[in-house]
């Protein structure tokens, strides 16, 4: 169906393809009320051919439109930015003489910045959002108007608010602004905004303080700004709230510290993790998972060192085209020395030491390697994103038919360490290209196809979960990337694996074919464990601190209830020190509280410590050759012959499976 | 008995305390003629108050004399350096037109810096040598001559000798200088010199040409090199060239590239060594060896960054004191990092991180830790001196009572390792300061007399041989150095162990006694196993590349006789790839030889891989599960079940002690 239009009529046609004539200047409003009470109701925003438009605003044009309501994801900010507003708008009715500078919705929710003398406190916080309620339940209807800039600035400099007046100042001479009312309040604002204060329903909370500068200078005056979260239900809400306080559980900084893992020191540097005694165990532990795999799949370990003279970079390419993400030089005899931020060329430089005939290959060389790249200080988090990290590296040097091979073992590699550590929710993502600019990336177009080809057909053979995207391939190859999820939802990019046909030309990496001639090889980068950083930093907070037995830092604690039994303590203590476990420490990590607390407070202390066994000795233990057996969970086994115990951990230890209870 | 001086004549008294009156100008010929003819034959240089004056040179004033023979190893110099005048004389007469230009004695031999346009050959080395035997032989008299500068330039420029001339130039106008006869060949010379040519004797040989630059300055032009070694008697210059002949066997650099053990790049750069697969083997097999051996003395371990901040080092007084030692910085966010030169500040933050109590000392903080230091290209060999190292580190932070233990088990554990590798000639070096200027060392003299006492205490009780030097104590506190001797006798200080008061002061190293109180720790520095690099360099050596089973980078090769038996070998290997092994590799190291060589070829590559089995299969051992051994010496065990043999290599790879045939 369609329908005329005429000078003083548009035609507004909706997303299923009917088309309405409406009179020049409808609104969304009108139109969302013309097809129906319910919709009416419900509807937000228009999009007026993909712009977004308040309700109330005129449309001049034949257009097509979308009405947003609650039920498209695109609400989601819309409801933050009027939640913004209206948390502004409460704060200046309860604390007078509050200015207001910006405030934006984010992911998740939204902020407000104020400059105001007096900090705002917690229960301050509680007042505000009672009166954010208040508001909304007064649905209070917006108002757009269109401002000449100077008489905008004139007016707020009048009203007191300063940082506003200096916004509007920045806008160019001769320009309009838009200012927004919600009830007799009124912002600077682009927009849009729903119609009605009473739109943004009532799933939202105001969730804390933080310190913030004007401009994000911290030359400038400091503001506070407040956050929250809006949802479209309570429901939405209270999972976001959930997920929240899951995080901010599993938090890896800050188990990292109570777990005493990692610190840093400012004296060392941001970004450059110290490994304290129990989160090295974890880095031995992976260490040593890789090794036994590795072993194998037939890769062999080599080190090399973290600098280089700068004619391997320049051989490489990584300069200048990585030079953003290394460090400046330092100078060895009037040379140009870098840290290194990856591996590979070292690795090249090993496979060049010899010659290599087709029977050899594949060679597979593995190295922990230490990297070094610039991170912005603002963006260090943690173990997530630091300055110097240890990579899980390895290149598999590789003739063309042995290609696919190795990337189908490579990715059940990965597939293999999943299933220990319990990961179920991860993906691979295949950078692809835009094909039509593939010249762009590369010389040879039709090497990179072919590689792609090899990598696509691996993908499809091993039978794992894959997506494509376009637009992000390296430009010496095909990649793909290992997504995984974390408990709380989180995705984090662990691995790449890519495969690479110009480092054979850049380094002239070649081996010799059973006719004798020399033939270029494909290498192989892969990082199944990605940085003991990044992949210990994901552990925490994957089983959030419970470390499974072979991971944990102390895997047994022993508990005396008196002094009487220290002899058989320490004899239980010795005994499983002794157990030949093949592990990453060389053998089991066990210690023991002799402290004078009560057994009550022993055992709540190795709880917090999320140390997986409490063996509680006594005098009946002592005498029966006994370990009384508790678990981190609070469940008790009772006693258990300390051989059976041994046997019971050590299981665990090496197959790196836990008995579940 | 004493004897009267007059006006001219002096007064001689002999080493015995014997004093003989002379007239003045008597010279050392005389005096050894006037005690004896056999002494008049033997002597060859005279000391007078401990200078070396020829044995014609007359004396002036009264003197301590002693009379140098070939029985005093002080004579092995002058040997040498007569030997380089004889090399000159002699190049000179077979090669006229050669211009002289130095010729120093050096350790074990000498040499001469010859200009001349033609190379000097291996067949003209012989030759000169020939000449040389005949200059000796007609004992050509020596004459010393003093020439003013002037006349000698002069002299030289007309004689073509434009080196000597420009030698002589840089010597002070108004200087005189000393010229040296032999025969009728002569050189400008300090001296001293034997009377007569013949005193050499005929245990001299000329070894190699190399090149070298005028004034060491590549600038310069190149001159040729030939160096000879020159000894007391037959005897010790057959030793000298077995010991070199041993050496050049066992050469480190040699035996590393043959086995494939490492390498290096121009392009990364000078003294970086890159650790190949079976180089890493080693690596990898003394870490778990440090691992398991230090989780015996409770050690935990760590792992920190390469690099940091200058304040880290402006704390620790690194800077200035050690820059030398230490690589230019590199910058990040406008502050100075450097890469480490040394791991102890980066555990001591870690120390710093948390804090503790009496009950947990001491804590021992242990990492394979990578450092760089500076060494000039010149001074770079192998893997003995490199410029980045990997070191067997660990810092033990004690309460005062514990030091004296602690430092005992140190020495233990060098023990341990000692003997298992078979180092039998070892001793500590206890480094003393000159007592009189302790106050230079250390403000607190008091603190450096208590721990130099715990540290003899430690030595007395440990029952470990050792030697006290004065004056090469480090500033903050004493230490001792291992001393290894190789079995062709290089003297390696392959680790050092401190006993460290002042780290305490300046990071504010403290623990809680029991009383409550801050107390300070002693922290006591120590590394065993000293670096990767020098210890492997002096394994390789000490083994010939033979390592033992444990270190072996392959350990069985399985050589089938026929293709009949691929199936039987796989088998094999894979029943070997399969044993539970607790090693640094996590399995044993076997491969196969499925070339088509012919057998004994297969195991003339094996023995030269110095691989500690051959397992050799044919169809009788495949029909009776059986694999032949052959041992790299070339002796041959026989048949043996695969089953026994799994147990001899299983036994021998986890004690690390081989099986003796």
């Amino acid at each position: 169906m369609s329908a005329p239009a005429s000078a003083d009529h548009i035609v507004i046609t909706l997303p299923d393809g009917k088309s309405l004539t409406f009179p020049k200047g409808v609104t969304g409003g009108d139109i969302a009320a013309s097809i129906g009470p319910g919709l009416a109701k419900a509807a937000l925003i228009l999009l007026v051919d993909g712009e977004e438009y308040d309700l109330f605003r005129p449309i001049e044009h034949d257009a097509n439109i979308r009405i947003i309501t609650k039920k498209d994801p695109e609400s989601l900010h819309l409801i933050r930015h009027d939640a913004s507003h209206v948390m502004a708008m409460a704060v200046q009715e309860l604390f007078p003489g509050t200015q207001v500078t910006i405030g934006p919705s984010i992911e998740d929710g939204f902020y407000y910045d104020f400059a105001r003398e007096t900090p705002f406190t917690l229960e301050d916080l509680a007042k505000i959002e009672a009166k954010m309620h208040e508001i909304v339940k007064a649905d209070l209807p917006t108002r757009r108007e269109v401002w000449p800039r100077d008489k905008a600035i004139a007016h707020f400099k009048e009203m007191g608010e300063h940082y506003k007046a200096e916004l509007i100042e920045a806008i160019p001479e001769g320009e309009d602004v838009s200012l927004y009312w919600h009830g007799d309040w009124h912002d600077l604002c682009r927009g849009p905004h729903f119609a009605s204060t009473g739109k943004i329903g009532d799933a939202f909370k105001l969730t804390k303080i933080a310190g913030a500068y004007w401009r994000g200078d911290a030359k400038n005056a400091q503001l506070q700004r407040i956050y929250g979260t809006a949802w479209r239900d309570q429901k939405e809400l209270s999972e976001y709230l959930h997920r929240l306080e899951e995080a901010e559980k599993r938090d890896h900084r800050r188990i990292g510290k109570e777990m005493e893992l990692f610190t840093f020191s400012p004296d060392v540097g941001a970004g450059l993790p110290l490994w304290m005694p129990k989160g090295m165990v974890i880095r031995q532990e992976l260490e040593f998972l890789a090794l036994q795999e590795e072993r194998k799949d037939g890769y062999v370990r080599v080190a090399t060192p973290h600098i280089t003279k700068e004619t391997l970079y320049l051989r490489s390419r990584h300069l200048p085209y990585y030079k953003d993400s290394m460090y400046s030089p330092l100078d060895i005899d009037g040379e140009n020395y870098y840290l290194r931020p990856m591996n590979c060329p070292h690795h090249h430089m090993i496979y060049l030491a010899t010659r290599h005939s087709y029977r050899e290959l594949p060679l597979r060389i593995a190295e922990y390697g230490q990297d070094y790249r610039y991170e912005a200080s603002g963006g260090l988090t943690g173990l997530m994103r630091v300055r110097g990290f240890c990579m899980n590296d390895a290149h598999i040097y590789c003739r063309h038919d042995q290609a696919k091979e190795e990337f189908i073992k490579v990715m059940h590699l990965h597939a293999r360490y999943y299933d220990l550590m319990d990961i179920k929710d991860y993906y691979m993502r295949l950078s692809l290209p835009d094909m039509k600019k593939l010249d762009k990336y590369v010389d040879q177009p039709e090497k990179w196809i072919a590689a792609l080809n090899i990598i696509k057909e691996a993908m499809v053979e091993s039978g794992y979960p894959f997506k494509e995207v376009s637009g992000e391939a390296a430009f010496y190859g095909p990649k793909i990337d290992f997504e995984i999820k974390s408990v709380i939802g989180t995705e984090y990019t662990i691995s790449t694996n890519q495969l690479d046909f110009l480092a054979t030309q850049t380094f002239g990496l070649t081996y010799v074919a059973d006719d004798g001639s020399e033939q270029p090889v494909y290498v192989i980068h892969r990082a199944p464990l990605g940085t003991h950083e990044r992949f210990t930093a994901f552990l925490i907070e994957h089983y959030a601190g419970a470390f499974p037995t072979w991971l944990a830092p102390i895997q047994a604690r022993i508990i005396p209830i008196s002094e009487k039994v220290t002899d058989y303590a320490q004899k239980v203590r010795q005994a499983l020190f002794q157990v030949p476990v093949v592990n990453g420490t060389a053998g089991l990590r066990v210690d023991a509280d002799f402290s004078s607390e009560r057994m009550q407070k022993k055992i709540r202390d190795a709880q917090l410590q999320k140390i997986p066994y409490m063996l509680v000795v006594g005098e009946r233990e002592a005498a029966e050759g006994k370990v009384s057996v508790r678990l981190r969970s609070g469940k008790d086994l009772g006693p258990m012959p300390l051989e059976a115990f041994i046997a019971r951990i050590k299981g665990e230890a090496e197959t790196r499976k836990d008995v579940t209870e």
